[in-house]
């Protein structure tokens, strides 16, 4: 490998990215000198939380630089090595997505032993947006016995994740999506309640039929109407994890929030923000579930696969259109 | 004591309630049956949280019903016993509140032992606001040492104590209260910096300008641009005790959330709400601690008094002009 392409941050968005907002350029890949390693992508990530990145505003994630390669996850193949530790041929997980190869000190990747799955798993149920359904579910919203469990974002690759963790931990869960297709999916995974948001007029009134006796547990991914009508049929003391508000990562001015916030206090709900990078520690205890849950055939994925670098800006475009089920790849090679 | 003056729910309030929304009615007051004690009432309370309750809305207290008297919490003395429990004199907790005396169940109300305070502080520093104060920054916040504690409404009942438990403690106190001469007296009671949120254009701003490291810990009795402002200055992990709404209590229409709830997930920030109800296995906790702090001069209070069962509606309404420095307290006797 001696070139790679990649995917450049031409121009930040302003609502929508479009394909624009983004550039292809070609660049020269080094031979890896001592202590590196020069590594060819096979799989890349696209993820909500980059939209935030694209914006010139100091956050948990640095934005990414005008003119310069995007990055994010990425799981590839040593192609040559400087360093003892690699040899051409392993498998790495590394931060350097957006690109199709680079050259890298070895310390900046990790191997990866793909005990018997995909490769690509690693990007999803089995890497970060699985340990975010998990850590998410049973640390921030403390997830227990009985727990009525409601989860917007529900066919998304953290979404199906939560609802398959409470089903196989025997929760009742109330799941919602956008369209018939991701719907059905749903319910083909055992979600006891799928909610079509495409299709109501009035979420409240539809998270209020499934559950007649309201909700203990809400996962959200989306924001907006979907916390809303949360607030208005939980619990007391019910507690939300906020993971994401995919709703407004594209508002061009300031999005309002619910109206009815006031909730939190007489029902005395916790809602709870938190980002994965915290939860790190529970990787080991989440792979060994996963592991277990797989094997008895209680959790599953899905995944909708883009080809091509060129092929990245649609791929993440298309998260915010609703264009994946389950989670969104760049095949890479 | 034969009569008592009562005031009654004359109609439900669209918006500010108005003196029309009550009525002062006079009730013949029965001589105590077996079990029962007849009570003067010396003192009653006022508190934002009626507010709710003159809606016809099912919430975490029971709403006031039309053309009868309203209640809440009050301080009286026995003026005819016919429960040996009890003997005429006696000093009496009840929730018997906004009328000047009644007949009841001895078991409905509490014998006082005032510890050498006045006896309208136990329905202020050493009562309900007092515990909520107490209660929500310790347990719903989880204070630690070294946080910066920003509160809002920090001159009313609640905020003050809330600022006064922070100083005590030993951090870094903020305080948002409306007018100057509000501000001038939680500075003299050593809060360490004072928003006047009338006389500030952009509260975010105010309070970057006063916690220029941010905040760990927000106590919200306000709601509103008060909570979209410490979710612009809140710190990674900060918490959030959500106490009150007063902003939003006498909204005609859904008002707003803020709009920059998305802080939740990147700053991993806790909001949680809480009703006072729930904490009052706290209590003796509390007052011990009260105690201590008063005797050594650490922890003081002010009253805004209105006097005579006909002014309740006014110290009612007053509260949402913002008129009490501290507890508002209605003087009956």
């Amino acid at each position: 490998m001696t070139t790679s392409r990649e995917i450049r941050l031409k121009s930040r968005p302003n609502g929508l990215p479009t394909p624009d907002n983004f550039e292809l350029a070609t660049v020269d890949v080094a031979a890896p000198g001592a202590g590196e390693v020069q590594v060819k992508n096979l799989w890349m990530t696209v993820d909500p939380y980059m939209r935030g990145r694209m914006n010139d505003v100091k956050s948990y994630a640095p934005p990414f630089q005008l003119g310069k390669a995007m990055d994010g996850g990425a799981i590839g193949q040593v192609t040559a090595s400087g360093d003892p530790a690699f040899k051409e041929g392993d498998l790495v997980q590394s931060g350097f997505g957006w690109r199709e190869g680079f050259t890298a000190p070895a310390k900046s990747v990790q191997k990866l032993d793909p005990r018997g799955l995909p490769v690509q798993t690693f990007l999803g149920a089995a890497g970060m947006p699985g340990l975010t359904a998990y850590a998410g579910l049973l640390k921030v919203a403390a997830l227990k016995d009985g727990d009525v469990v409601f989860v917007s974002g529900a066919a998304g690759a953290v979404g199906a994740m939560v609802c398959q963790i409470a089903k196989a931990k025997g929760h009742t869960v109330i799941g919602s999506a956008g369209g018939a297709e991701k719907c059905a999916w749903l319910k083909s995974i055992g979600v006891d309640h799928v909610i079509d948001y495409k299709a109501e007029t009035n979420l409240s009134a539809a998270l209020a039929a499934a559950a007649p006796d309201g909700i203990d547990v809400y996962f959200d991914n989306v924001g907006g109407a979907h916390l809303e009508a949360a607030l208005n049929s939980a619990k007391m003391f019910a507690r939300f994890a906020i993971c994401g508000m995919i709703s407004i990562y594209n508002a061009t001015k300031p999005e309002p929030g619910p109206s009815n916030l006031a909730q939190l206090i007489g029902k005395n709900i916790r809602m709870e923000g938190f980002i994965v990078s915290h939860h790190f520690a529970m990787m080991p205890q989440y792979v060994a579930e996963l592991a277990a849950w797989h094997a008895a055939g209680k959790v599953t994925w899905k995944e909708t696969v883009f080809e091509g670098i060129e092929k990245a800006p649609d791929a993440f475009i298309g998260l915010f259109r609703g264009e994946n089920m389950g989670k969104m790849l760049v095949k890479l090679a």
